[in-house]
């Protein structure tokens, strides 16, 4: 070997710093494209490019000094990745792929063409209250309105329940003009992607049927260059706030329905050829159907418990992936898994304080992102393993909130 | 939190980047004394002092940068760890602790004071093959021949099976003069380890009667501030060549036995006042007799399947012992695990290299050390955990025979 390894990560949070764990046992080196010393991958000692993920020189910069480009977030503007690509890097997941997590409008219409299930949904134009209403129908009915892109961790998604409170929503929203960025800077020679582009140029929310949701599940699945693709244990996620804040895995759901997820989130990978790990969560409906919310091509917060109960976690899985190395195994290692982030409490309390706390706890995993405590912010994560599922929970979200000083 | 915690570790191997590994989990600093960029743990994004861990100098630079001092290997002066004590620096385990694991002779006889089960031995002085000669008796039998100080990995082991290998073996003996040059060192004030010490000078060996032995196994435990003592389940240990390059682990051993074992441990963890992680090598002979081998007062290469295999891996037990903080739970999570050693090979294939060629193995977890490969040298190691324990061991074996590049 005349060089180890190297990987490039666009963006130096938690999920890159839980990268950086795996690649040290890979051999590899992580680079991590990052703002700033504090990032939590860079305190994790992941090598790092100071810069800006919006500018296409720090990502030349940092695709010019790794082996292979990958990315911990979706803020990244798609034709800065078809830039690295036409520059021959490479880059997983590839700027195509992106698009599905990128932009909800293009996910949901090219899902619709594929006869995927998705929620109703439509399109909200530069006559936003007009396109809305005229999408709930005369009578009207309760509909979530999505910013079109950049939203993560309940931001951008609220829920409309009258038709009163539309005008003030709208009128409130710090509009992003994120999509009519990425279409202003299309080049001449448009392709499908393009064309889609600037079609839906003033387009910059979408509005979709209010599902009465009877559980919310996430496949996670990694899929390599030769198009292979495994699937973690379906994964429950418990949503507070929009946030995901506690899982466990296998979800409890029926066989039948695990394996209908799986088949379609083994569709929904080989359709936007995914190299690399896919969260899609989804959504269970009262009636038994499964319908499909929103993808992240990357390690996913619904993922961490695979650290600790999966034989390969999704960190090491997808630097697999991005590497065309054989991939490691999904299967669980222990029968339950449970997760609960830990959250920035009112009081700010670092959880690294806390630790000496937690004697109650001696079989959680714990993880510390080391971040500045903010309210609301995720600060790390716990994980309980075990045989006994009724308590894992229980004992993760007590333990988490121990850590957070609550 | 005004400043992470920071804790120094003198040595920067494998067993420093992976304890880097557990130190990211907790939100800790690590910082070692390290030789060299290109050492395992700096390569793992370890904060790094470069020094020399013989130099009283580099350890104080150390330690004034750390919360506590701890170490990834035992060859250490015992003076210099002395004078950080002397200093008021937290370090863990303690000057007096760590003989044990750095003076054999010292621990034989402090072992045979307290009633320990140990192998007949005799110190071997100036009067070299005399003293032997009259360990073995007027019948001679088969020896042991052992370095005092500075052995580890087979060096510094001799099996003497004929009085006529004695002379021979003397003469080609590259003597270490360890011992001696500590003893050389002591203060004025003798206590009573300086006494022992300074009476012990001229001793470089000692010999022991060749146990015939049925098993090995090593008891790994960690104790905290507060006495408390935990162990993980016994493993049973593979040599070859004298090194440890193979395991699993729960031992296969009695129910009975293994209480023993782990009661002995119990009580020389209290005896020598550990603090942190100890590893206590036993022999088992023919007749089911528990007898100690040897101590390290660190992680150790044996437990590395406890990253794996248990809630709480062996290096963050380590860390979470020398911060005084509540000890992780040792019990295994999973039934069964195996582990073996990736060696350098003849061929000085880089395990780095060779992932792509381990899709046969998709439920090893591969643990890469970055060293450069030399034919013998430890580059890594493979472990595989399961519900059945037949095929777990030459699976790790056969892995990590593939990483080697044999």
């Amino acid at each position: 070997m005349n060089k180890p390894v190297r990987v490039g990560m666009v963006g130096a949070g938690q999920l890159a710093r839980m990268t950086q764990q795996a690649a040290i046992d890979l051999g590899i080196e992580l680079v991590v494209l990052a703002k700033s010393p504090e990032d939590p991958a860079v305190l994790a000692g992941a090598k790092a490019i100071f810069g800006d993920d919006q500018d296409v020189g720090s990502l030349f910069e940092l695709a010019e000094n790794c082996d292979v480009v990958t990315f911990d977030h979706e803020l990244v503007p798609n034709e800065a990745i078809r830039a690295l690509e036409d520059s021959s890097f490479r880059v997983y997941p590839s700027s195509q792929s992106f698009m599905y997590s990128q932009d909800k409008l293009y996910a949901r219409m090219k899902f619709k063409e594929a006869g995927f299930p998705i929620p109703d949904f439509a399109a909200v134009g530069s006559d936003q209250i007009g396109d809305v209403n005229s999408f709930a129908g005369v009578t009207f009915r309760p509909l979530v309105l999505k910013s079109r892109s950049g939203g993560y961790d309940g931001r951008g998604v609220w829920v409309v329940k009258e038709v009163s409170e539309l005008r003030e929503l709208f009128s409130s929203l710090a509009v992003g003009k994120r999509a009519g960025d990425v279409a202003g800077k299309v080049k001449e020679s448009f392709g499908d992607r393009e064309r889609f582009l600037a079609e839906n140029a003033a387009v910059e929310f979408i509005v979709e049927e209010y599902i009465d949701i009877a559980k919310e599940i996430a496949i996670l699945g990694v899929r390599g260059q030769n198009g292979e693709f495994l699937t973690y244990a379906p994964i429950e996620t418990v949503q507070r706030g929009g946030i995901c804040n506690e899982l466990f895995m296998p979800a409890d759901i029926s066989p039948e329905t695990a394996t209908r997820a799986k088949e379609l989130a083994a569709k929904i990978a080989e359709h936007i050829e995914v190299v690399g790990l896919v969260a899609i969560e989804m959504f269970i409906d009262a009636s038994g159907e499964i319908l499909i919310n929103e993808l992240a091509l990357r390690p996913h917060n619904s993922g961490h418990a695979t650290i600790e109960a999966a034989y390969t976690s999704q960190f090491q899985n997808h630097l697999r992936a991005v590497l065309d190395w054989p991939l490691g195994s999904v299967e669980m290692k222990v029968p339950w898994a449970a997760m609960a982030n830990i959250l920035g409490g009112q009081g700010q309390t670092d959880p690294r304080t806390q630790i000496c706390q937690i004697s109650d706890f001696p079989s959680a995993s714990i993880h510390l992102y080391a971040k500045k405590p903010v309210p609301g912010r995720k600060l790390g994560h716990v994980t309980v393993v075990g045989g006994e599922k009724d308590l894992l929970l229980s004992k993760a979200r007590r333990c988490a909130g121990v850590l957070s000083g609550e």
